[in-house]
This record gives C-alpha cells, sequence and structure tokens, in this order.
C-alpha cells in the first residue's frame, strides 16, 4: 500500500512544474501512470485530491504513483499548495468550475478534460487565464487521444472554417457501428454497458449531449463562433433499428450519430443527430468507438481526425501532452471569438421510414402529402420478407429544409395505416474535397 | 500594376508583427492572398523579396498585395529590416539555409515550408534559434494543409509515439490512385504533369525523395529520433504496372507510395517504396493528392491525420497558422531528440511480379529458390488472358526480411525465362487498432 504523506513536506524541483491531479480514477490514473513510464522531463506529479484516499491507496492503481506524491481528500491543500498546473478530470460544472476558477486567478495553469465545463464557461474561463497569465488548455475534452483541439488551434488558425463535422461520441458509434452487422438496439446496448462503454443510465451518450457539448467546443476554436449549448438541438439514436441498416446499405450509405456545425452568414447552423453518412466519406470509416473529425476550410479544403476518443489512456495522452505544453509555456492560438446565435434548420436531403399495416394507397397518400408541401420524392423502396400487416418501408426526399419536413411527416405519421411515428434522417452529402 | 515601395518607407503599427515572404510563387502569393483576405490581427504582410520584382509587381498576384508592401530583390532589405517574421518559401538548401540563420541570429522569427532544409539541417537550426528566443516553425514542411507537425507536437506528446507512416507525396499518390483504374504509369504521369501536379523531372516525387524527406522531419518529431536522410532508402514507384492493381485488387489491397518509421530499441527502421496497402486501412482511402498520415502509440493507438498535402492555398494555410503562432509567441513542444541509426531491413510479407516466357517448371523453381532460402511461399496467382510468351503472375510470401527476399529474388531473376527483373513489394499488415 503507498503511503499518505503530509501535505507540504515534499521539496520542489527547480525548474521542475509541480501537477496536482484532481480525480483519481480511470483517466486520473492514467495520467499518473503515463508520467510516471515515461519520465517527461520538467513536470513531476506532486499531488492526488480524490474523496476517500485510503480506498484509493489500497488499489492497484495507486501502487504506480510515485511515494513522493501528498494525497488528500481537501482541496484547499492542492489550492494552497506550491501546485504550477491543476489537472481537473472530476466533470460536471461544479465543485468543479469553482475550483477552476479559483485556481486560475492565483495563477496557476489548468488541465481538463471537462466537456461541459468548457461548453458552458470555457469562453470566461479561457478570459480569466488570459488575465492571470496562466494557461487553460482542454484537449481530452473532445475526442480524447485525437489531438483535434490542437490541431485545429495551432495547424489551421491559418484558414477560414467554415464547417466541422464529426462523429464525438464513442459509445455511440459503437452501438450503431455493432448494429451494422445485424444486431437490434437494446442488445447492442446491453454489450456496450457491460464492456464499460455505456453508462447504466446511457441519456449523455445516446441522446446526444455528451457530444453537443464536445460540438460547441469545437465550434467555438473551429468556427470562432460562441453557441449556447442548450440552443443546439440533439437528437436520439434509440429510435434506429436494424432494418435502418439494411435500407440503408442499399444506399451505399451507413448511420452514424454525426454532430455538425457550419456557419452561415450571422447564424450557426448546427445538430447531433443520427444521419445516414455514404460509405465513401471518411467517417464511415470510423468503426468502434473511433472518433472522427471532418474540418472544411475556405482555403484548405477537407481535413479529418481520426482516433481513440474515449478510454484511460487515450484521454491521458490528451491531458499529458496538456501538462507539458502548459509546463513549457507553450499558449495556444487565440483568434476572436464572437456570440452567434444558433439553429438547427438545414436544407438536406433525407432518408424516412415507415412502419404500416399495408393497404392499398399508402404510398400515394405519402406522395401527396409531400408533394403538397413542395417535397420531392427521390426514392421508395419496399423489401419483399416482411409481413403485411407490419410492413417497413423507406422513401429518400430531395433536399429540403427540415423544419418543414419535420411537420409534413408528421402530418404522414397521422395516416391510420401508420403503426408507429415515422423516422426522419438527414442525408450527409458527399462534398466536394477539392480546394 | 502595384507599385514598387521604399525599402524602410512604411511605418510600424504597435502590436503587431511584419512579415517579410521571401519568395513569391505558388505558395508565397497564396500566403500573401490569405492574409489579406483573412485579416489577421496583429501580423501585417510588410516585405516581399523575390528575383525579377518588376516582373512580380506586373502579374495577377501582387493586385492581391497591399500597396503598403515593400518589394525588394536584396535580401539584406530584408535579413536588415525591422520585420519580426521570416517566411522562407523558396525551397534548396542554399541559400535559404543561410539567409534563415541570419534570421534567426538576429532574433527574428521564421516560418518555413523548406522539407529539405528541415529534413537534414532542422536540429541545429531549432537550436540556433532556442539560443536566440526566436521561434522556428516548419508546419507546411509537412503534409502541407494537414496539421500534422501541430498535431503531434501539441497533441501527442504525451503519448510515446512508436511508429508513423503514411502517404506524404501527392503526386505519387496521384498517380498511384489513378493507376488503379486501368491506366498505365506513362499515361498518368503524363496527365500529372499536365495538371501541374508533377515536374517535367519527377525524379524528386516518384523516386521517393521529397517522401524521405518528411519522413525524416516526422521521425524527428514523433518518435524524437534523429537520422540521416541520405540513409533512408527510398524506392521509386516507376516499375508499377497497371497488371499489379489488377492482381493487388483480388487480394483487397491497393498500392500506394508509403513512408514508414518504427523505433525498435536503438535503431529507427524506415523506408519509403510503393506498398501493397490492404483497402481497410485509412490511408488505402487516400485518393489524388490526398495526403495521410498514421501515428501509432503505446498509450493512444492509431491517430490519423488526412487532407490536402500540397497546392498554394492548402500549403498556405499551414504557413499562416505557423506566422499566427510565431507572432503570438506559441512556442511548440519540445521533447528530447537523439541520434539514431537507421536500417531499411524490416520483417514483413511481400509481393512478387514476375513476367516469364511459360514453360513448365517455373513454379516449381521459383517455389525451390525461395524454400532453399527458409521463404515460405503464401499463394500464388495467374490469370487467363495473358500471351504464354509474355506471362505475368504473382506470389506472396509470408513475413521474411526484405533484406535476404531481395538477394533471393535477383536469384529467381536470373532465370531463363524471366523477361525482366521480378518485382517485389511490402506488404502492409492490418495492425491492431486496439489500446
Amino acid at each position: 500500500m503507498a503511503e499518505k504523506k503530509k501535505i507540504g513536506s515534499s521539496k520542489a524541483t527547480a525548474g521542475v512544474k509541480k501537477v496536482a491531479l484532481l480525480g483519481f480514477g480511470t483517466v486520473g490514473s492514467s495520467v499518473a501512470e503515463l508520467m510516471q513510464m515515461r519520465k517527461l522531463p520538467g513536470i513531476e506529479l506532486g499531488y492526488v485530491f480524490n474523496r476517500n484516499v485510503a480506498g484509493k491507496l489500497a488499489g492497484k492503481a495507486a501502487q504506480r504513483v510515485p511515494a513522493s506524491v501528498e494525497w488528500t481528500e481537501k482541496i484547499e491543500d492542492v489550492l494552497g499548495s506550491d501546485a504550477d498546473i491543476i489537472v481537473e478530470l472530476m466533470g460536471g460544472i461544479d465543485p468543479a468550475g469553482k475550483w477552476i476558477r479559483r485556481a486560475l486567478a492565483s495563477g496557476k495553469s489548468v488541465v481538463t478534460a471537462n466537456k461541459q465545463l468548457i461548453a458552458y464557461e470555457g469562453a470566461s474561463l479561457l478570459r480569466l487565464a488570459a488575465k492571470n497569465g496562466a494557461h487553460l488548455l482542454y484537449g481530452a475534452a473532445v475526442a480524447g487521444g485525437v489531438p483535434v483541439i490542437p490541431g485545429v488551434l495551432q495547424g489551421l488558425s491559418g484558414d477560414s472554417l467554415k464547417r466541422v463535422s464529426g462523429i464525438l461520441n464513442g459509445t455511440c458509434n459503437f452501438i450503431l457501428s455493432q448494429m451494422e452487422t445485424g444486431a437490434d438496439y437494446a442488445e447492442v446496448l446491453a454489450e456496450a454497458q457491460r464492456l464499460g462503454y455505456a453508462e447504466a443510465d446511457p441519456t449523455a451518450d445516446v441522446d446526444g449531449f455528451d457530444a453537443r457539448a464536445k460540438l460547441v467546443i469545437l465550434t467555438r476554436i473551429a468556427l470562432g463562433a460562441e453557441i449556447n449549448p442548450d440552443a443546439v438541438a440533439a437528437e436520439s439514436i434509440r429510435r434506429i433499428a436494424a432494418i435502418d441498416f439494411s435500407y440503408t446499405r442499399e444506399m451505399g450509405c451507413t448511420i452514424r450519430q454525426i454532430s455538425r456545425a457550419e456557419i452561415d452568414g450571422a447564424v450557426v447552423r448546427a445538430r447531433v443527430a443520427p444521419m445516414v453518412v455514404p460509405r465513401s466519406l471518411a467517417i464511415a470509416g470510423s468503426h468502434g468507438t473511433l472518433n472522427t473529425v471532418v474540418t472544411n476550410g475556405r482555403f484548405g479544403g477537407d481535413v479529418v481526425f481520426s482516433g481513440h476518443g474515449a478510454g484511460g489512456r487515450p484521454t491521458a495522452v490528451a491531458v499529458v501532452s496538456d501538462i507539458l505544453a502548459a509546463a513549457q509555456g507553450s499558449g495556444q492560438v487565440a483568434l476572436p471569438v464572437r456570440k452567434r446565435q444558433v439553429t438547427g434548420e438545414m436544407v438536406a436531403p433525407h432518408y424516412l421510414r415507415f412502419v404500416v399495416n399495408d393497404k392499398p394507397g399508402i404510398v400515394s397518400g405519402i406522395a401527396g402529402i409531400l408533394a403538397k408541401h413542395k417535397i420531392n420524392l427521390d426514392s421508395i423502396l419496399q423489401r419483399q420478407g416482411y409481413p403485411k400487416e407490419r410492413l417497413p418501408f423507406i422513401a429518400t426526399v430531395e433536399p429540403c429544409l427540415n423544419t418543414t419536413l419535420k411537420k409534413v411527416v408528421a402530418a404522414i405519421g397521422r395516416m391510420d395505416s401508420m403503426l408507429e411515428a415515422p423516422l426522419c434522417l438527414q442525408i450527409l452529402p458527399v462534398e466536394d474535397k477539392d480546394v
């Protein structure tokens, strides 16, 4: 068992920055392990703050922490210490935000993986950091081990990015890419929970709130636009069924939870939703828990980043990279950010799936309602082998305003023969990648 | 026509960093255009150095340069000016290297796209920059508009990377991905030259020297290993024929120019060569002039970066991003780099293609020679439809040392029936992406 040292008893090494970990869970213990294994110059783990230190010290992960590290259950011990860099891995807005503010106000740099906090309060925290000559780095908050944030901030600041999209939630991607092989939502979710990829309450992941926070952060750094996370529409993947993968496969497509934000004049068009993805797009190749982000710039065109978005060790890579950047005083490029209104309205082609009690006139009924609202049917596909009394079939419609389509689809859903509300998914375009 | 201003006549704006461009070709004029269009805060184009200024000023590109910019044909005008950031876009080791040294020595920061210079002299130039408190940034030297260098330096410094591989030359990738559709090398090269993707003398691209310089830079920043560019084996793509794409397609593969470096104890195993790439790998999806880089880390697994690696505007994105980083004093994370020996020896499965004047006993002859050297045949494939007197067929062999195989293949090539030297390509493994 590791020993609990008295706070303040260790000596600082000259030129070495002391790191304090807030939270010693999966990511925190991986950060400690990585720092210990790599022995990176100029940084040293000094403090670990966690509830129930005795319990943590009895665990296996604590064995990898150097004996010189001071453990504490009192946040004051850390905020009042000689730690140079505070690494916040607890999550949640409160008390994490309050503690980060205190650390920044006292000139300590902060590294965090806290996507909700950075989505809601990132702008004001960054101002506080700048005012106090401290760094605030949050590379682990989006796409874990994939260096999207440093890549965009340091490598694409010269471009004028107009769109950012991608797969930002590994849980949804695991579920949907498993469903590709024919499995049903409920069984794959159960498997994901068994493997530790999904929480007992999967709401934050499957209903899009996790991805939404990440999209808001990306929108700030890539598009220079500050948007209200609550104003971004998030749609659940819960209604996607095995049948949708059969039908989209015939279209040369698959289905993924896509987060997408685009600058359009003074507004940002942003949504998180399951969407139909042509297989020729890089994001269609994102399997399992992989994350993929695609930026599109006026000058440089599409840039793709892909890798492991979650898990202790990939996330720890992002955290330790940020610790090194903070320790070396490598500030991130900062460009002006503007507050922008956000809308979920987009003009796009869509996939519609109906489940009906089959009788004559259904297709003409649907076609009639669509035509009345000037929405053009693109294709109808009905495969054999399903019972007439519970018949699934699909239609695709040409680009139209999604808000209008939603109302029209609701009207279609009120037809007698409809057994459930029709499913309506945006189809991603195969964008021109030339520059 | 833009006006030529007298050097030293412009006034510096407080807090704004003055930029001097050395070279006003495709990339240089795109950098000027991008700076003008984006009006980025804190930077201002002050000087352009080029031969034949009158000719440049008469051209269209110069119209987009603000009238306040001072043009000169004398390097002293720039090196002795109040420019804060020198942007070197001339290429070549000399005089570019000499001028960059003078700029750094006088405390000016330098941004360059010069891959050969950074490959050969990057380490000493970085030391010179550090000594003088200046920045040396070269994001445009590898993969143009794809932010691999900032992504690796800022975002993956926390990992311990063991391998870096990818497609680093857009010309070769254009040629090989066009050949996928059945075209022959010579006709696609001619098309690439017509489109401006290939030089009149394509040696640097097709024979691997351009990719090699980029691989050496990536090896330094990703693997922390300083290697001698001349010691890295580079193999040409000139011998790849349409038939090789037919045969590799049947194997579920394609062919790409791959640059690959891996840390193995105290040595770096590195090569640039056309290789057989399974279609399930991300790099197989790199079409046209796209560049793709995959890093593999002990902690974070595979990370993929992809996008437009060349062209004036994508390269200008990397240059302007570096100018912003230099202007904002955002230094890159630096970790220790060690000198390492390099070897091209690798154990890998291989693809062999023979062209023979068919007669009995050829296959058994080949199999006999391979067996004598303990190399295991994995498969033999010979398709119908070719003349017996000039018959192409292929074999694949199980993992073996490439240097041994090369000798064995040379021996096979001396068989009477062989009409040309057999082609021998490494087959990339489908690596485990789990972490």
